[in-house]
């Protein structure tokens, strides 16, 4: 058996308490053997966490990785406007490659922040699984379609797209990979499709992942032409199962965090995104309440602009409290339940909280900077002070990613380098005249 | 003349476009000389920055600077409480030394962020002084007063102090350091108090700072005792010239945004503040196109929980479109403008704009980062998606203060050990029985 050890650090455990402990790992298993004192000795390899706070993994619950290649691409406008005039044309001339490098540059980003399981909606999805495969996360990937702007036919092809990845990939990457069906929103997908389409997914046992009230403008219609909200449309055709999460959630009302919580369907709440797009504030503290799953995920780097879960924990406790009127709502223990457990529970994976038998997922974080400093309570820095930087050592599955902040599964100069230059000529070409 | 040159960069000019060029500073002065292709051979130094992004160093509009010792220490709850129950007593508690300890923990922080410039209200100001001229930063600083838990004797006593201090410390550090009288707001300083020592101040040719309109409590009570909003208030005290300025701002109603625009009293926003003791959001969008002078600031770090003017950037920005309820308020570039030229032109320094002649004040961003790449557009990135860990150098008054993210004024080791134990020392005489 391949051991490793985190001697010397403090660790986070799943009821938001910190001790002084060890970390034991098998790394053939990539499972988490022990938690306790002094557990060098019995490792083959051990990996200083001394000064350093050992965390889960963090968990993104949603995200479209490729996009990377898109930051700072288009900012400042309305969510409409902003697809429709900048992502889209841009998206439209996104080849494979494209992708795979712009899925790269997101996974570099994610693993030097601590990142170590993601949940993906995009198109070239194999290019990201390869990604994916190569980097070492833990992905739920799934290819997103839109039917909306489509023809019969290619919303046809879509739809068996997103069901042949998603068949496809379940389990790839030694079992890092598993898959969802991704109808993009309930907006976008037309009725026909959904009622079509869902019943496959199912009897593929793979769990279904939408955007699902994200803005008042993707609400009103289907109040106006169903008569019912958003997510009774949703559970009436059959997406609201425990199995399945939705992105956003932010203009739920009272009667859909109650479907929510019975049907156990998670929510992935993405607060950059709704921010940045001026969406609004979901109800994180009410759903907690009412017994929801919540997570935590970035959305694209597009309208976040990164994927640091670590911003977008402070970004969950700051804009939780505004939204609750409340400064206490979301506390620091919330926020860090948000960034593991909830997010890994949402997505169905077994990730999330440091215990014995657990996947050996972890970040470290070091704690000899002048922001975390003083150390009166390392959960309020967790969710409030400490910044991507301050992850020395990345590990998923055992394997570690990242140690002292170099990451050793991806080339980070050349994975760079490949995207400016990618960028540059996705920009040449969707706007050659500039 | 002992020049430096920062050579291969590219340059943020207050237009808020980027252009490549080098950077020559006159280090005795204290001033930029010249921005322009090819300097490195005029100076008798150079620092590279080459792959990075060259900004004026970020102005903190507002802070409390020595509160970096309670980061941490309370969280989660209402303005009113929190004080109460918890920052209040733990201040009561520290000494001058504590001061001290904690002003140069946030001072270091403040470097390694890139701030080179801040307003600070708190008490054993002497303390902070010294802080400020051993660290290299520029300041503003005054004697914060509350009267209303104070016997008469202890309120003018206070008062008195805040005068002294502001009169002694003007022009303190070789002119780095400029003070303010600043009476803590409008609801904690009684009416009789600003009548008699308002004019007093006004004598000495200092401004005033205060916290104004941070809650809807704060309102309510100015407005029924007095029948005059709070900033018609501050004005008929003779509270809102064009040297004044006041943090926070949140519940301004439209009169009030016109007296801030008529008179040019500055407004520091302080996004996370706002959002973490769920005060409410500034219209800050609103404000700027009144014509008011918008800077930005981080409040104390035990309401924070970091002093990064780079995380508060972003905040700015997100909240502010909350606020308008429109992605494209408060846009990268205004953004800018608010973390530089926006904060320096309310608290009245030179500083905040890199062109010739003005004090040599500058923070060096290094690109070469996965969450910086590509690089659509730099100021997005300046505004979206960059750190604080992202800071190269940081630069005041033609001093360096950090180079390569090593700190050459404080000993950085050292200052966190400090305020380790200083800051355990103090938690065990709040509550001895822990
Ligand atoms: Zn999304
Ligand atoms: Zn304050």
């Amino acid at each position: 058996m391949t051991t490793l050890a985190l001697t010397g650090g403090r660790v986070l455990r799943p009821d938001a308490t910190v001790i002084r402990a060890d970390v034991l790992i098998d790394r053939d298993r990539g499972e988490i053997l022990e938690i306790g004192p002094d557990l060098g000795g019995d490792a083959v390899e051990t990996l200083d966490a001394s000064d350093s706070l050992v965390t889960p993994g963090f968990v993104n619950g949603h995200c479209h990785v490729a996009m990377s290649l898109l930051r700072g691409y288009a900012d400042d406008k309305p969510l409409d406007a902003w697809l429709r005039e900048d992502i889209w044309p841009a998206e439209g001339e996104l080849t494979a490659e494209d992708v795979r490098v712009g899925a790269e540059l997101g996974l570099l980003e994610m693993i030097k922040s601590g990142t170590t399981a993601f949940a993906d909606m995009y198109f070239h999805v194999p290019e990201i699984a390869a990604a994916v495969e190569e980097a070492g996360l833990r992905a739920r990937l799934g290819h997103g379609v839109v039917t909306v702007a489509k023809d019969e036919e290619g919303a046809h092809e879509d739809m068996e797209t997103s069901l042949e990845v998603a068949e496809e990939y379940d389990g790839a990457a030694d079992g890092r990979i598993s898959t969802a069906f991704m109808p993009h929103s309930l907006t976008t997908v037309g009725a026909e499709y959904l009622e079509e389409y869902v019943p496959k997914a199912r009897e593929l046992g793979v769990p279904i992942h939408y955007h699902a009230n994200e803005t008042e403008d993707e609400v009103t219609p289907i109040v106006e032409e169903e008569g019912v909200r958003p997510l009774a449309y949703a559970a009436e055709k059959g997406m609201l199962e425990a199995e399945d999460f939705v992105a956003h959630g932010v203009h739920v009302d009272e009667s859909e965090i109650g479907l929510l919580a019975e049907a156990g369907t998670g929510v992935i709440h993405c607060p950059a995104s709704n921010m940045k797009l001026a969406s609004g504030m979901a109800p994180v503290q009410r759903m907690r309440e009412a017994g929801v799953t919540v997570g935590l995920g970035t959305d694209g780097a597009a309208s976040n602009n990164d994927l640091s879960m670590l911003d977008e924990a402070r970004d969950a406790a700051m804009l939780g409290k505004l939204a609750a009127d409340d400064a206490a709502a979301v506390p620091a223990e919330a926020v860090a339940e948000l960034l593991t457990a909830g997010s890994a529970d949402a997505l169905g994976l077994e990730s999330g909280r440091l215990e014995e038998g657990a996947p050996a997922d972890l970040a470290v974080l070091d704690l000899e900077k002048a922001h975390l400093t003083p150390r009166h309570d390392l959960v309020s820095h967790l969710a409030y002070a400490a910044a991507a930087a301050d992850v020395r050592h990345t590990i998923c599955d055992g394997q570690v990613l990242m140690r002292d902040r170099e990451v050793l599964t991806l080339e980070e100069s050349a994975v760079r380098e490949r995207a400016l230059e990618a960028a540059e000529d996705l920009a040449a070409r969707v706007n050659p005249t500039e």
